[in-house]
């Protein structure tokens, strides 16, 4: 688990937000504001952070999908309701059709925002969209995953994929697939509570987070799995790190297999519904 | 109106791919099948139609929202209920923070797919997000919509665009801005229903619908009210010809007036809900 000592910073840097109140502005700060003028503009330059460098977007010529489809049986973390369809209008009755939809925020392929787990910090409808297009780099664990569902992505994990590929680029979105997204149709294999009444799917650690928020540029990272903290966590540290630092986290990934570790694009529709802790998203990749 | 015969020849084809079995298929064929080999991949290419050339990405630098955000008082269509939200988890009793929402799938900015109007053709979820990334085209009617709030856009304000930007690209997303979206924290403006109990807002008269799926090639089209038909339509001629022909509609479109009337790309973070007749929606435009 993550040191006492990087909880209680991350934490305290949170109050001194909130005694200042900056929440807003801290979390508005994305790579975008960093460019001369940006704070006056409606629209936001696709920026990639640093030295205010934009995304090489021409060079993409794929888009995959990174989103699972949501229904009455996906698996939604215990506690959590299933999610709720209802034909309102129908064809014989209206000569249209369309369904009413209730659902917790945190269903299916989705977004944490900074207020899901810090009072005080930004909604996901106030997130600007320039951070909804990011480099992607994936970190895949999978082949660890496969025999240890406790498996998380550790500090050496980004290590080794910087080894690889290079370091990762400012403004940067981390994912992990650990294989996870295949177990989609089968709610109790995604969930996997074991004999211990323990869940057990893999995630970030803390340690490996506190690393990519406080040594890298991310604007956030996502996980195929039902949480970004693996599913023994006793605490939610990676998520306090990452939400109090004002970044995003997305859960439920689809399909990170089919895109390539490095050099792709994230583009994440993410919801805008008021007050939003997070919610349902539309991501894809480009590469 | 639109004539009849137009109407009829849609219905007709709908029925004939209805008859045929092809609806998925004919709704998934899009620009990005097209291309050699394309069916096959797991990802579809990033094509602007036609030839199959990718998108010109690279010449883009801003990024705008194109989202209202949905709250309890977004205006409707009327006859649906107004979204509902829920806190169900609070910072006080459970340590993070959550919203149920209740929503019918035509609230706010949103998606209306071919299964809205026509039965057996693709539900939202079942389009390619290859159709989400599109080539932006913006007609301007607010000079005209700020004096008759039944304007509508017709045949000639497409011509007018074409003589002024050019040819509309292949694979193109449409949106018409009538200046509605500033009217969105009042919903009585937005809704304007008459004295006469009819609605009068802009919209798409159905001519220049069947003009822009039956001799260019768009992917969709958008309005910046609650319907792609203008307010005042006794029939959905514009909604029946567009989704019929497996094209998909997006509905209070915000922030039009902030992006170039040509030259953007349309970013179209559709619902991935099962069977869903359409949704919110986070879009967004580079440009």
């Amino acid at each position: 688990m993550c040191s006492p000592q990087i909880i209680e910073a991350v934490r305290g840097e949170v109050s001194r937000r909130r005694a200042l109140g900056l929440a807003g502005a801290a979390v508005a700060a994305g790579f975008a504001s960093r460019l001369p003028g940006a704070a006056a503009q409606t629209a936001t330059p696709v920026a990639a952070g640093g030295g205010g460098a934009t995304i090489a977007l021409g060079s993409y010529t794929q888009v995959q999908d990174l989103t699972h489809t949501i229904t009455p049986e996906t698996p939604v973390f215990p506690g959590y309701p299933q999610p709720e369809f209802e034909t309102v209008r129908n064809f014989d009755e209206h000569g249209f059709y369309a369904q009413m939809l209730s659902y917790v925020e945190h269903t299916g392929t989705h977004m944490d925002a900074p207020a899901h787990f810090v009072e005080g910090l930004a909604f996901a409808n106030e997130l600007p969209v320039a951070q909804f297009l990011a480099p992607l780099a994936v970190i895949d664990i999978s082949e660890r995953a496969a025999s240890d569902p406790d498996a998380q992505v550790m500090p050496d994990d980004v290590l080794a994929w910087e080894s690889e590929h290079g370091a990762l680029p400012a403004g940067v979105f981390v994912a992990m697939n650990s294989g996870w997204a295949a177990r989609i149709d089968d709610p109790e294999a995604f969930i996997n509570m074991g004999d211990d009444d323990a869940l057990h799917f893999p995630g970030f650690h803390p340690d490996a987070t506190a690393l990519l928020v406080e040594e890298r540029d991310v604007v956030g990272i996502g996980v195929d799995t039902l949480s970004l903290d693996y599913g023994a966590a006793t605490s939610f540290d990676t998520h306090v790190i990452l939400l109090g630092a004002g970044k995003y986290g997305l859960e439920g990934l689809a399909a990170l297999d089919a895109v390539p570790a490095a050099g792709g694009l994230v583009i994440v529709g993410g919801p805008k519904f008021q007050n939003a802790s997070g919610g349902p998203s539309r991501v894809m990749a480009l590469y």
